[in-house]
Formats: C-alpha cells, sequence, structure tokens
C-alpha cells in the first residue's frame, strides 16, 4: 500500500482516486480515476477508467462512479456528494457531473487538450447547463500528470 | 403497431427511434428513442431513455444503443456506423459519439435549451473532438417533437 500523504492539507478522497488511477494503470487503461464521497469524505464509490476491458467508450472512471453512487442511494441524482477525479473530466463526464447535480469537483491535472470543464466547451460555463458544481482542479495535480505522462510514453 | 411510414424516403432505422421513443413515453420518461445502425440500415441496438427506470442520469438513449452496439460487435470503437436519435443529442451523448468513432448521426427534433450538436458547446465542432461524425439534423422532426411536447405539456 503506497503512501498518498494522508497528513497533507488536500482531500483524503483524491488519494483513493490515485490509488484507482494507479490501478487502471495496471489494467493497460489510461490512468484516471475517482471518488465519489459525501461532504464528510465518507467514499460512496470509487473506481478507474475501463474504457478497454468494457469495450466501452463511455466508461470513464468518472462516468462508472456516478453510475455505481447513483446505484448505492437508489437515485440519479447526487446532490450533496462531490466527485474528486485525478484529471480534468472530458466533455461527456463534465455534461454527467451536471445532471447528477454533484456538489464539488476536484480534479488533479489539467487537460489541455480533451478536458471540458476549464478547457473546450467548458461545460459548466455554457447557457445550457442547468446545474454547475463548484470546481476546484489542480489538487494532487504533480502526481496524477506524472502518471499519465509515464502511461502515454510508454506506449509510444 | 404504429404506422410510422415506411414508405417514405427517411431512413428507416428512423422510425425504429421513432418507436423506442414512444415505448420511452409510455414508461414515463422523457421520449427519446436512439437507434444504431449499419450502412444499410440494419439494425445493431434500439433502446429509448431509461434515467428515471434505471436511476442513472447517463442513461439517454443514445449512451444506452452506443453501450450495446459495442457489446455487440465486442469493440469500443463504432467505425463504420451510424447512430440515428429522436432528439439532438446532449453534449454528454456528443461526446460519447464521438468516441465511438460513429460514422453519421441522423437526429430528429432540435434542441435549442440542451443540445450539444448544433447548439451550446457543439461538441463536434471542438478543436478537441477527435473524431466529427458527419451529421443530418431534423429527420422526421414534427413526429419527435410533437411527442416531447406532448410529453411536458401532460407534466406541467
Amino acid at each position: 500500500m503506497k503512501d498518498f500523504g494522508q497528513n497533507r492539507p488536500e482531500p483524503q478522497p483524491m488519494a483513493i482516486a490515485l490509488e484507482e488511477a494507479n490501478l487502471a494503470f495496471d489494467r493497460g487503461e489510461v490512468p484516471v480515476g475517482a471518488v465519489i464521497a459525501d461532504a464528510d469524505g465518507k467514499i460512496v464509490a470509487r473506481d478507474g477508467n475501463r474504457t478497454l476491458e468494457l469495450k466501452d467508450p463511455t466508461a470513464h472512471a468518472e462516468m462508472l462512479v456516478i453510475r455505481a453512487a447513483c446505484k448505492s442511494v437508489a437515485s440519479e441524482r447526487l446532490g450533496g456528494l462531490d466527485l474528486y477525479v485525478t484529471l480534468e473530466p472530458c466533455p461527456m463526464c463534465a455534461s454527467a457531473i451536471s445532471f447528477a447535480r454533484i456538489r464539488r469537483v476536484y480534479y488533479g491535472a489539467l487537460d489541455e487538450k480533451s478536458g471540458g470543464v476549464d478547457h473546450g466547451p467548458r461545460i459548466f460555463a455554457q447557457g445550457s447547463c442547468h446545474h454547475a458544481p463548484e470546481v476546484y482542479g489542480g489538487i494532487r495535480e504533480s502526481e496524477s500528470a506524472a502518471l499519465l505522462r509515464r502511461f502515454f510514453r510508454a506506449r509510444r
């Protein structure tokens, strides 16, 4: 078990998201991990990217934890819950986050190329976005980004 | 069995998508239906919106057929296949369509409020969009739109 630095001020669920990203890396998936937790940091769902394993282009880490958390709370709304993810969500995941009424999004690495929160379509800033969560980017960014760099370097 | 006008020039899979939208209506779901078909119009997957039934905010008709078609062809890519949907896809579904490498999108009613193809973030026109399908909007628009109007009027 790696020590992700429990004594740091960052929210604990991001350490779990990083664990999930590492597990995704070990499965040969783009290493992104996500967690849904309540306001006290209690974990409701955790998972990593499984698009290759499940042969499902929608199986991004965020989508999997949103679906699992909805199942867990028996509702298609997750108001009051927060999402932690190691990479800036893409437009698909950002839209799903909005539909699920997630309270806050904490993300790790910025994704200038494919991100949909602080880049590209900036989904939460669109007039058509009916619910925009609070967003905190760059949480444990360097670890998330280093893992992604290691993955893409190995694949070249 | 309703006659959706098989002799009209519109692609036959849209008639099936309209059937699925009607079935969604009968389930109390926002009435949107979708089909994935090959270039000859052979149906690979068909379904309607099930967000309430599945308690899953990601269970839009398009997402369900993409996931079912990927399962059917055992791949996370659907190159060469086309998607028919009775309403302009939202940004979540548009992104999933791009990830799945769908060849063409035929959609019915325009969605000025929540659409993500020809409105709002216009996902396929974003520089970050790695695959943009051909898009044909307004196919059997009036029937799709009338069904949606009937649904929302009944809920008011």
